[in-house]
């Protein structure tokens, strides 16, 4: 069974692949240290080349609270698998995650970030509506954290279970993958817009699904020597 | 519409909620913060009672650098739909998310503890499997962070778009709402368990994702009024 080249976790140096992973998501968890306590803030995110988009409130927000400046952590995480072992000890999950390190600067593209912002997350549906106000504009704040050498890390854990001889568990016991996929669920038209066909940005969203990796690695395929 | 209750951020102050929230997910990340910086690990953990347990390698693993004695933040979050809006300004997603607030401190019932872990994450399992041995046991780090009253923070958004009135948009724009689901597929055999039969234990946990709650709140439901 070392043919499965079971690695229990995975730095990927590969920038393209952490660029798909964060492509593949939609929210994160920043992490910032605000007089030496943890705060911890979910957020949706939008990457854009070698930044990485974040929107909030103007007013009482989260991303108030962190601030353009602070030091902070994006962490955003997929469980792919449970990996189901012969024993406790063994089981574990695959999953990808990846977190990027900096400080959030203000962005110098402000009205352009936030419609770049609106695009990542469901392309196309900036041309399908009309364009924020000025009020808008000015009610919503747009921070950058910049994707930079040594300031990122991908982690990605494609694990199969040990076998019972490995483990010293009992040969007949069962073990494998339980597969954990995220999925994006046929629209529900607002009650007023039953009657109006779902636009073409979100039909592409919800079809693209549709053709997503699967999250379990073959045990035949090889994997990539990875550090 | 405003029969619609829209509510674009809830806090939800019931504890049997945020037990529930718990329970359906896996991970977490949990933020600490070193010599003024912030540390951010992606994690699995398990609820057990007033307390989650968190667990880790002895060695170098992620959980001894935080190590414990830290004051930490768990963040818990699991997207639920996308709210396309008639604006970008309006859109949204609804999603619910957790935050526990408190100190990482050792449990001083560590192989109970490592047993209540195993057996959250897949009930029954450790029925099925040989106990832990001693070496795995003393291999392995358990900490706990109290769910303190006051502690925590559960946020629940079950929003539906804005009408292209509110929003002064154009009245043919659809709106409305993609849901997003994550799913436990069909158990995957490791190669040498191809004969094996699926044991009851991961069997139950596939089965138990079927009946789980609709994401979507039905825009007729009347959603509890909420602070």
């Amino acid at each position: 069974m070392t043919a499965l080249n079971r690695f229990p976790e995975l730095g990927v140096p590969d920038r393209g692949a952490l660029d798909a992973f964060l492509d593949s998501q939609w929210a994160g968890v920043l992490s910032c240290a605000v007089d030496g306590e943890p705060l911890a803030v979910p957020m949706l995110y939008a990457r854009d080349g070698d930044r990485v988009l974040l929107h909030g409130s103007t007013g009482a927000g989260a991303l108030r609270a962190v601030a353009a400046g602070a030091s902070a952590v994006l962490t955003v995480f997929a469980l792919d698998a449970l990996v189901v072992a012969p024993t406790t000890f063994e089981s574990s999950v695959n999953y990808r995650s990846a977190t990027i390190r900096g400080r959030l600067t203000p962005v110098d593209d402000h009205d352009a970030a936030l419609d770049r912002f609106s695009d990542v997350l469901v392309p196309g549906r900036t041309r399908e509506v009309r364009p924020p106000t000025r009020k808008e504009l000015a009610a919503t704040m747009v921070l950058s954290l910049g994707i930079r050498d040594g300031g990122w890390l991908l982690k990605v854990a494609r694990d199969w279970p040990a076998t019972p001889e490995e483990a010293g568990a009992d040969p007949s016991v069962w073990s494998g993958l339980v597969p954990v996929r995220s999925i994006l669920e046929e629209p529900v038209p607002a009650p007023w817009a039953s009657e109006v066909p779902v636009p073409p940005s979100v039909r592409r969203l919800v079809e693209s699904q549709t053709t997503a990796d699967d999250p379990v690695l073959s045990p035949d395929e090889p994997m990539e020597e990875q550090r």
